[in-house]
């Protein structure tokens, strides 16, 4: 169970909440619930109202929207350090997606309306929450780019890239952070469609498969093979402002 | 050539301008310049330093990125009464995206920084500009979940579904806004690709299709075809928000 400092610690580390006022995050850490999930447990469902933000602690959270049938669109894995739910403020205060924890997890919930509140009274926690949301807009734009040129392979490609040290010289090892096929699912791929483009993307760079760990002895096997199909160049700010 | 009041209106039309202070409309309307482009201008590269934001006032402006070898990935059509540019601000005012017109159209441009001084002084503009930032990431949400979840004949119908007054009853007629090579663009097909789906959807739904008109006697026939296939209900307020 984390102490309030590293309750502070996690606030204060929220890429938005960086440059706003002291009593903002004060009133912010004074609200804080620690809330233990277990893998599978939903926090909360598309459509539902929206009464509280979400910090990752520990473990990942899986935002997600259903049709009726039961297909599931995963928009996002949410790693430690990051927030979600914060977006429903400009929805009527309704959650745009569902969110489930996909292992053992630790978050902390904080009150929505703090946050408005917040927003409300100091520019530059507006400033910075625009600035935030510019940067994810940019990615997602960049997604849509690589569904409309990139294959399956070169997709993978790229997630992989999004897990390295982009500086690194010589061999790497890369893990996976969640298993194949909740990373299929964040690529909006079938499992199947998945380990065909894995096996292809194996295949044309040369890469070392060996179940969650992937070796290679010179990132730019990866690097000329995905990024060939995207429109900026390696090593791109993108990737370094990703979630991963 | 537009005259001053009606550059204010287009300016005032603008929906994170709307409840900006009046001070701040007044002095963009001042610094306003109005183009004429023709088919095929390009207004700016990719990665160009950005000194201005745009409006449309008639005519079609696509965004896209390309990759080294000329392979494109159209990001969006701006229609009239549409502002684009704008996230630069916090792109270190560098052009996330090309921007070309589609066909001859009149544009306004505004210098950013008055965008920039505006949102830094006036917490309502901030706050419209956030709330219309959080609108434009729902609808990218949306985009990349229908890319995962529905195939492009569904996808066609959705784009199609956008076009209509939702609460129509009985017989509709719908006219592509651009030609239909820019709207397999705009939605990340090959030619081919949408052709084939096209004819599906025909076969599919029992619409008909001539040139650039598309008849049904029902709406409810694309709805149960492409709703299906999306987490959102028909009629759904992201179709409304679209900008098409």
């Amino acid at each position: 169970m984390p102490n309030k400092d590293e309750i502070t610690a996690a606030i204060q580390a929220i890429e938005p909440f960086k440059q706003s006022d002291e009593l903002f995050k004060s009133r912010m850490a004074a609200h804080a619930r620690v809330l233990s999930v277990e893998k599978g447990q939903v926090l909360f469902v598309n459509q539902d109202e929206a009464d509280k933000i979400y910090i990752v602690l520990s473990g990942w959270v899986k935002l997600f929207r259903e049709t009726l049938d039961g297909t599931q669109a995963v928009i996002d894995i949410i790693p430690k350090n990051h927030m979600f739910g914060e977006t429903s403020i400009f929805e009527d205060c309704i959650y745009p997606y569902s969110a489930e924890a996909t292992e053992t997890s630790e978050l902390i919930s904080l009150p929505i309306s703090l946050l408005k509140d917040g927003i409300e009274t100091d520019p530059k926690l507006a400033l910075a929450m625009l600035s935030s949301m510019a940067k994810y807009r940019k990615q997602q734009d960049r997604e849509i780019e690589h569904r409309t040129i990139q294959n399956a392979s070169q997709r993978i490609g790229c997630f992989l890239l999004r897990l390295i040290d982009q500086d690194q010289q010589g061999p790497v090892s890369i893990h996976l952070p969640y298993d194949k096929t909740l990373v299929a699912s964040r690529l909006g791929m079938q499992p199947e469609t998945f380990s065909r483009a894995l096996k292809k993307l194996k295949d044309a760079t040369g890469i070392d498969v060996k179940g969650a760990t992937i070796h290679m002895d010179d990132v730019q096997q990866l690097v000329r093979y995905s990024c060939a199909a995207c429109s900026a160049e390696f090593p791109c700010k993108d990737l370094k402002a990703s979630a991963y």
